[in-house]
């Protein structure tokens, strides 16, 4: 039997469609405090950082190539050891894909696109694609898990999910 | 007495003349790894995370009202409980002002200004500035300890010293 295709409507980033994969990295609300005599907003703690002690928090650089809508997600990956937060440091929006875990397969998969200077970190171990860049490439600060041990985690779709923009 | 400002001018960030005080969070140098089929460049690992274990790593965001050339800097701080990394998420570039240490005392300070899309991360207990975006205000992640005890100390000049771009 031949894949077939799957259509993923991409949705709007908000925190509750968001929290049971990661945090939402922005400057959304009020700001926790005023510091540095009134000349810089802090908006506290906005990530669930989880690292197994085997290793420790680490923040790597990463260069990602475009890719374009429709997007074709034929594999999702996830870290057991560790929370890996993705930090733009452009203005481009990249495209998110996460999905629900049931008894070690990726299923029910969401797509969000973020805003300009907004971050996501992924929790441990939630399934997730891999950094997807819209258009033009983009560098990217990451903070996961630097160790030792095997970190990954690999799922292949037999019917791949094509990701657009509207239904 | 009046207080005299002193002149500090601005070298290049780089390697060499940091790492005393921190590390250059960029994508210099080769890849350590290709990722995700060839799409996306890994530079793993640049900055020296150091958090006290009586709290732990968080990401917050800082949105810095910008300063401007000739900037004059009377107070630097330094955090005891840990390393301090600041990501940029637009391309604006900010001054980095650090200072060696004399059994508490700031000495010698140094002054840098970052490239776009380039971080920085001071390291434990190093006297710096406080975020010094230029020309425009700027948003930036920020990779720190936190946790319930004080992690702040502050050192006010007698003397002030003026940052600017030339001799």
């Amino acid at each position: 039997m031949n894949a077939m295709n799957q259509s993923l409507y991409i949705e709007p980033l908000t925190p509750e469609a968001f929290s049971a994969y990661g945090d939402i990295i922005d400057a959304s609300g009020e700001p926790t405090s005023m510091i540095n005599n009134g000349m810089c907003a802090r908006y506290n703690n906005r990530a669930r950082l989880d690292f197994d002690s085997s290793g420790q928090a680490g923040i790597s650089i990463f260069e990602g190539q475009p890719y374009s809508l429709p997007h074709t997600v034929s594999l999702v990956e996830r870290h057991p050891l560790g929370s890996q937060a993705f930090i733009p440091m452009s203005n481009a929006p990249f495209l998110v894909v996460v999905a629900s875990d049931n008894e070690g397969t990726p299923t029910a998969p969401k797509a969000f696109l973020t805003q300009r200077q907004q971050g996501v970190n992924i929790h441990r171990n939630v399934w997730h694609g891999v950094l997807t860049p819209l258009h033009t490439a983009a560098r990217f600060a990451v903070i996961d898990w630097i160790g030792e041990r095997v970190n990954l985690e690999e799922f292949v779709f037999h019917n791949p999910w094509v990701v657009e923009l509207h239904a």
